[in-house]
């Protein structure tokens, strides 16, 4: 675990020091002004995020060569504070480590067909079928699978027990966590006398640069053509993806979230968890859907939804604040009729004395 | 990839070319009206579907005699649709592709008292633990596990990595997807002195013929007896499905959807995705549950749910309509109060007045 | 599968038997009254119970010593029912088989520096890496995979397929059941010019005694420290728990549920089925959260939540039968609004008349 200290952080990013700060405090940890603790690091660039600044627990947080607001933590000053912390993170965060030797393991079953690159990884008890390809550095981990004729670039990584099924393509740098299977055949039948009869599925599933899958996630390979997770997109744990599902450059998809068949995500998309989004139906760019949330129809852009019938944010939120008081409402209702009876009665004597 | 033209497909179902049609035109793949793409073919059959015959991007349609519309497609005429579309796609989709060579791959564990039919397939370090039955033509995939005692019967495919536990009875054509777990141990605890002491689970499961099952599904094995999932059920990826439950003919269980202890369900139900049942329940035959809906009771046939509450589908939509007027009904309210009050003051006077 | 005739049983509980039972009548099972079936015995002790008690299929029940009610099956009374049938269970109903003979399959890849206690067994095809310790007893069952510098207690059992990540810690009688993955990667990323960058995971995953983890469940290890389950926690199938969660002691986490980052959760708190709780909420002890319940704030100790927004049970009742009511509502309004307007007129004309 590498750990800096502060007099190197700051070489590191260009920044000087406060006059008070100890430059030889350890620092072991660079993380989100929310997950971090006392040793950490973290940043700050929108103001969306203010009120998590004002709480982190970080040692340093990295900001705008312009606040000037007085924080608990060491402050440092940069002109371009993501970049810094990026730079950080290189430093305190490696990633995907290259820990294991390369090379074949001998329990490892490799088919005399397959191309594997000299600096690859095949771990113990891995399984790579026919015609395969594996790029530069990739490292299939141990009982993992790369079924017939699927391609990896360079840098990927099958965690153990990954399951990478027939004839997909893996582009650089990606992610494949354990028990996720990528691959499997969906859930297409045609109604044929009284029986399901099973419609085939030729498609292939496409994850392109930096795309990254979550343990026991589940990605159906298409009908015809194929099911396309494009550059930088995250997927958690236990999320069901559905035969030629197209989803667009940088969405996060959190754990347990369903996306049936042939539904398309634009680009920067976030679904929190436990979503589901039907069939068919087009997410446009940057929209957010909150937990537990339902999409059945066509979503512009930048709109954030909540609930099992996908409901603007902001009206989703007044529909449960309505909800919450509607034994207020029904009582009110119950006390203008009463009011509207006694009323009739003074009316009708009013009426009869004229 | 088998091609058809549609002179051979015209033939195949018995059915006139129109004679504007071009019958060298290739036809690639057979599906639904709503999954079909161009050079691709699709058949009606029920009204339900007129909308979806439409609007199809389908090249070829089989239709019955009696209809007339003019559509884009080529149209064929055939007295059963549906018997005709199972013809073609018995020769553009032919299932359970038996690729590869029949035997036990040598880095397979196999028990020496396992039977193993000489037309079966093990694949490489798949194991076979003792006293297993393994019927002809059937494939256990790379890295699959069939516990002890169970059985497959004929044309079975456990796919690389399916997980099959002890004493498990499958009938034939039974398809298992990778990381799918059959027979795992129930949730069943007795709360004694103030520790959930584990109960056992002796049952196993049965799969009867053509049942499917998809990847990372979990089906716990019985307490006692069997938890039973009958002749042609299709179960989607990730479901749960818990111990006891009974599953009737042709049950189609959508992604994610969980199914509590001893529920039971009829023939033909449809649980769309994310659906939640809880224990000892029985829902009638075709019961149909949208998606992310709930059954906490028992249901009878032919009903449709909706909803976490499991209401009838038209209440349900009626109701969501009147929770989205809340605001408006509200007001409503409001001015109602509005005016009595002024009309109070009416009276009143009026009152005064006489 | 043992099985013991009514006359040892109660030896067994030091209870006399009924002058009309058959001491010879053989018992085969225990479990919960609701589950109980012919030639099985339960117990009862807590009068919430006692409508289960009445319908239970039970052949035998034990019940406290003042119990006098008239019941079908066979009654036994003993002074502590709950310890009277742990006894039996014991029994009845063994944990934990050791059908297998200890020692290391040579399919198994076992690397030179882990510790594998002499009594313990290493079944065919896994892989235990380097520096890890195995305790006395424990199974490490088929394909299952024990990461680097892991440590197993005594008595544990990993299923076939079981996954555990570089690192983690296992108490003594941990189970984990096919297709677990423990220790994977958390989501966490910081967003930087456009890109989600992912962040160190480099905490671990604690077990404390006693826990068992359900089929294809995953828990993520922690960002720094660990994600921490302790003592006697069932988890059951296909639930997600993420980084740094940290669950009390005794809770009942029900299939499909999920859990966000930093959640902690108090002791004896039950979460139903597809339950959702979002990142660094704290749950107070005793809690229960019916199925499809969502938790998005602090909750007190001894709540019952129900419904997608956390709402108390009684209050959530109350408003899904007001909700139901809506249209019945909405139709008073229009009432009131009719006779409101009737009586104006009638005002008009006694004020006009005036």
């Amino acid at each position: 675990m590498p750990i800096l200290t502060l007099h190197e952080i700051a070489q590191t990013v260009g920044a000087k020091l406060p006059a008070d700060a100890d430059p030889a405090m350890s620092i072991f940890g660079a993380t989100t002004l929310e997950e971090a603790q006392t040793g950490q690091i973290a940043f700050y660039e929108h103001p969306k995020y203010l009120r998590a600044l004002r709480m982190t627990k970080a040692a340093v947080v990295i900001v705008p060569p312009a606040f000037d607001e007085v924080l608990a933590p060491v402050v440092l000053r940069v002109s371009n504070p993501a970049a810094a912390f990026s730079a950080i993170l290189d430093k305190l965060e490696p990633t995907v480590p290259q820990e294991r030797e390369s090379g074949i393991h001998p329990t490892a079953v490799v088919h005399p067909t397959a191309r594997v690159d000299p600096t690859a990884t095949i771990e113990p008890l891995a399984v790579v079928e026919e015609g395969v390809e594996i790029g530069p550095r990739s490292i299939v981990g141990a009982h993992a699978l790369v079924g017939r004729h699927s391609r990896l670039g360079e840098d990927c990584h099958l965690h153990p027990h990954a399951i990478l099924r027939d004839g997909c393509l893996l582009g650089s740098r990606v992610v494949i966590q354990s028990g996720a299977v990528i691959g499997s055949i969906g859930f297409g039948f045609a109604f044929v006398e009284g029986r399901h009869r099973r419609l085939g599925h030729r498609g292939c599933v496409q994850l392109d640069d930096d795309v990254e899958v979550g343990a026991c996630t589940t990605i159906d390979r298409a009908r015809f053509g194929r099911t396309w997770i494009q550059t930088g997109v995250k997927i958690d744990n236990l999320v069901q993806i559905a035969h030629n599902v197209v989803i667009g450059p940088h969405c996060l998809i959190v754990a347990q979230t369903g996306i049936s068949g042939s539904a398309r995500l634009g680009q920067y998309v976030t679904l929190a968890g436990q979503v589901g989004v039907v069939g068919h139906v087009e997410i446009g760019d940057q929209v957010i859907v909150a937990a537990k949330g339902g999409v059945s129809k066509d979503t512009a852009p930048r709109q954030q939804l909540m609930g099992t019938y996908g409901i603007p944010a902001k009206e989703a939120r007044e529909l449960v604040a309505h909800y919450r008081r509607l034994p207020k409402t029904v009582a009110k209702i119950k006390a203008l009729e009463q009011e509207l009876a006694e009323l009739k009665v003074l009316v009708a004597k009013s009426l009869a004395r004229g």
